[in-house]
This record gives structure tokens, sequence and C-alpha cells, in this order.
């Protein structure tokens, strides 16, 4: 039987989500009844521009406090759930807001950045992305820099990620790294995939597949449902273990379409690097407001209680509280 | 008669020192029995490089954290006193490090930023230095840049402001302000130096005088004993109050002759604004070591403990403990 109050007791964690920020999107997470998500400021930006955006997130924060707050721990995101406002993880999905000084890691980390992918579609000072012609792995400030970031404990993303700089990254690592939002090259075979082999290297790292449902991505594309989500989340657990899968949406909730023109161009006004298409995500869940409609969809498919609550968010926050110093 | 152990037993706090960093001038200022100091990390510097020295500072202190501790809180203050470690506190020269962005101004405060001067020399983009031609006050931005350090607990520094962008700062300023280093025009007429009625202003706010020794400043320049330094502390003692009064040397100890250039020349590198003339200090004070000195000539003028105590220290514990927050 459905139990309507599950996804409310549950702590809930987005793995990632890159949408307009504004009062309207941090209430539209509230209504999600989402405890906490990896929110993307960084996408393209150099040092300066990164470091005014967390500048902005800091405004963001004072002037929500009703309705968001920071979260630096794994303790707040409990603190979260328990205040009734949303746990804000500050996320870069490229690491070019380091500036190439690998002294900036330790200033970012005490200003709350906890989650940064290496690269960004493309090659970068570190290592190569996932679009990349030739990926020769980490390169030797790369190497550095995942040694800052194990110290200064924060969590390395690897969804964008070249495969042969995600293994470099997994090798030396002292800690376990994570896809935020990615799905299966097994199931559809898109370049932001990722093999089965490349799924299980990061979770027998003790790390994690936040599982993204963006269409182009799924098997059936646009005409997917949130039945054929949850398949693929199946999928990945059957694959990693139930331990090691998250919820990873990719949400670009109110980001206008000529806006999304930045993600897909290299450094955003370069040449094209991607044009999705189908871009059509299903009626039940297609907006951060229906976060419900996924927790009633998992009870409908007959999950356990103790399944959907790793997957929802507990196995999030058990990896943040490894992670995390 | 004298007390050996008077200096030791002070709390002893250095309003301004902008020497070159390294471990062994940490050791220095642990030798003179410096509780705190005031120092610099940023001169002309805008943003980026303004927020490295943050990161290159951060790494001096995990190097070095037999030394040398952050001070965030007066309290903090206190510890430094109580675990032999030197106080390092943040400060700016200049402003334009926030890089015209309001928002930035939290991000340092919350890495520590405590100090941070309107301009130097010159006119930026929130008002005048003290060598500029024609000082107009206060910008629109350096409004809101007052308000922004207000809210952030940021003590603001006049040291090298423009008379007029001072007094619009005191007017509107919150809390009170100081001078962290400089000399009475009275005594001496040079650009640097404050006259009296912008001495008493900034004492008149609640806010403090740091009087510097630099020689050029002083009445009988190279020739000043460190008798002659207490001669002037007396004057703006007279003048202002003996709550309001401190130390701040300006010491550059270590910087090489070629490296002074930076300070004296427009952005470091431009025109030039400035050629001291007989910058030479007084045998018994002219390096962070000799600081008992300081104290034991406090004695032998027969200063009473408790003025002793206040100048070297008390004051600047109490006005920080009054500005940051």
């Amino acid at each position: 039987m459905p139990q309507p109050n599950l996804h409310s007791r549950s702590t809930v964690i987005d793995g990632l989500i890159v949408s307009k920020w504004s009062r309207k999107l941090f209430e539209a997470m509230q209504a999600g009844g989402l405890t906490a998500a990896n929110c993307t400021c960084s996408v393209w930006e150099g040092f300066e521009d990164s470091m005014r955006a967390v500048g902005q997130w800091k405004q963001w924060l004072r002037e929500n406090d009703d309705l968001i707050r920071q979260v630096y721990t794994a303790d707040d995101i409990e603190q979260a759930k328990a205040e009734g406002r949303v746990g804000i993880i500050l996320g870069w999905q490229n690491s070019d807001g380091f500036g190439e000084d690998i002294r900036t890691v330790a200033l970012y980390a005490e200003l709350g950045l906890r989650v940064v992918q290496l690269t960004y579609h493309n090659a970068n000072s570190v290592g190569a992305g996932c679009l990349e012609t030739i990926d020769r792995g980490l390169t030797d400030f790369g190497h550095e820099l995942v040694a800052a970031l194990n110290d200064a404990g924060i969590l390395m993303d690897l969804s964008h990620v070249g495969s042969q700089t995600s293994a470099d990254a997994v090798r030396v690592s002292k800690k376990p790294l994570a896809y935020t939002h990615c799905a299966p090259k097994a199931l559809k075979d898109h370049p932001r995939n990722k093999s089965d082999e490349d799924l299980r290297m990061v979770a027998d790292s003790g790390g994690m597949v936040g599982v993204t449902m963006f269409p182009p991505f799924m098997p059936r594309g646009s005409e997917s449902t949130l039945e054929d989500y949850l398949e693929v989340i199946e999928y990945v657990i059957n694959l990693c273990g139930e331990e090691q899968v998250g919820i990873g949406t990719d949400f670009t909730q109110d980001v206008p379409p000529e806006a999304m023109a930045y993600f897909l161009h290299y450094k955003g006004y370069g040449r094209s690097l991607l044009q999705p298409k189908g871009v059509v995500f299903p009626e039940e869940f297609k907006r951060i407001e229906q976060y419900p409609n996924l927790t009633n969809a998992m009870e409908r498919r007959g999950w356990s209680e103790d399944r959907i609550s790793r997957i929802l968010g507990a196995n999030w926050t058990r990896l943040f509280r490894e992670v995390w110093i």
C-alpha cells in the first residue's frame, strides 16, 4: 500500500541541480520536499567569476534564509531536515574556478564548496572531459588537485569527465568519488553516458552513482516515463549495489532556452559541443515540485522502504559524511 | 624600577606590519613577544591576486601553526596569547581586492579579513587616497562598501586615505574606524601625516590611532630615537585620549630595497608617488625582535603600567571587539 508520508519523512537529496536560482526556485525545492541538493555555481567560469558566484550564493542564502541554508557538513543535512529548510550544497561542474592555483582550494573549502567536477565536457589544465577527442588522463596539476581536494574534503564528481581521467582520479584519490548525474551507456550509447566498467569502478571505490533522467540519456529518450527512469536506476543498482546509487536529476528548471546554449558551447560561447535532441521530461516528473511523484512511483513499483530511503538520500548522506571533513 | 616581565605579560598588538612574510619573520614576531598583528596581504592587487594572497596566508598558517594562528575574533587574540602563538590578523591596505563587487565582502569576511583600508595613496572606485591631488570623498560605490564593511564587521583603516574620503567614511560608518599607522601632521608636515582635526575625528568616532614610527614621518626623521617616538605617541594621547591610541609600526622587515618600489609607484609599477628619504630606524627599535625595547622605554619614561598596557594592545583589543562581529 502507498504510504503517503514516506516522501516527507525521507531525507531527499538531489545529486545535481543546475537551475536558474531564485526565490521561486528555492520555493520549488521546498515544495518538492528536497532536503538538500548539490547546486551548481560554476560551469565554464574561471577564478574570479566562480568566486563571485559563491558571493552571489551567500547573498541568496542571506536573503532567503527562511527557505534555505548552506550545508557544510553531513550533520547540516540533518539539521536542514529538522528545520524544514532546503540544504544548499555548493558545487562546481568544472575545476577552472581554482584558477590553476592549488592554494585556492582551501579558500573555497572554507567557504563551503563541497563537490567539484574535475572537467566539463572538454580538456582543461586538470584532465579531459567526456567530449574531448583524446583523453590522456590527469595532468601533473590534475594530480596535485586531486590530492588537494582529498585534503580539503571536497567530493570529486566525474559525470562529465573523460574515462581515462576518471580512472586516474579514482586510482590516486584517497577518498571515494561520484558521478553525481549520469546514466548507463549499456542502455543508451551516448558520449555522456558511462560504461558498466566505469560505473563499477566508481562504485568499487566506495563512491556513488547519481542517476540522471535527462531524456537524451534515457533508452527511450523523450518517450521516457518515470517508470523507465526507475528501470534505469534498477539497472545501476544491480550493477553497483543498492548502497552506491542515488538521484541526480540535472534539472535545469527556469533556465530559458537561449541560456541553455551556455552549457553546450565551449567556454559558453565557443564551438558547439552538444546538440541534445528530445529534451522532453515525463509529465509527472518535469519539475522539482513533483519530487513526491518519484517516491510514489518507487512505492508503486514495490521497492522496500529501506531501498527507497537509501536511493532518495541516505546513500548520498553516507558518502558526504565519509568524504567531507 | 623596570619590570623585566611586563612586556611578556602584556598583550602586544601591532596595528600594521607589511613585511616579507616567511617562517623567519614569524619567528621574529614570536621573539619580539607580539601577541597579534594586522598583517598586510593586499596593497595594489585586484580581486584575483588578493584572494590568492589570502590563499597563500592560509598555507603559511598551516605550515607554521606551531608559531602563528589566524585571528577571527577578539577572543582569538587572548587565545593566541595563552598558546604562545602570534595572532595573524589578515588586513588590506586597499579595497581593490573586492573587485568592485559588494558580494565579495562577505566572502573575505568569512575567510577572516578583519581590517581594510579604503584606498592606497590614490583614487580608486571607492574614494581618494592621501596623495591624490583632489579628494572628492566617497563615491557611490564607496558608500555601498562602507555599509557592507559595517555589516561584515570589518574594521576600516584610513591611514593612506584622503581627508575628505576619511571624513565621509567616519560620518556614514555605524562603527568606529582607525588609522592603523600614521603620525601627526602638527609635528611633521608630510602628506601621509594627519592633522589634529583628522586625528580627533577618528578618535571621537570611538576609533583609534595607531602611531607609526616610520622615520620620514617623525619630526626628527632619521635622527629619531625611541624616546622621540614615545614623545610623538604622547602628543597623540594628549590630543585623542589614552584609550584611543596604539602602536602601528609599518615595519617592512626583510623587504629588499628593490621590492620597496612596489609600494611607492602607482599600482606597483606606474608613476613614482613617493620617494621617502632618510628611512633609518633607531638602533634599538629597527626590527620586530626588538619589541621588548619599546616596553622598556615606556617604563623608563615613567608611564604607568596601565598606560603601557593600553598602548601596547588593550586599546586595539577593545576596538576589535567592538567592530568585529
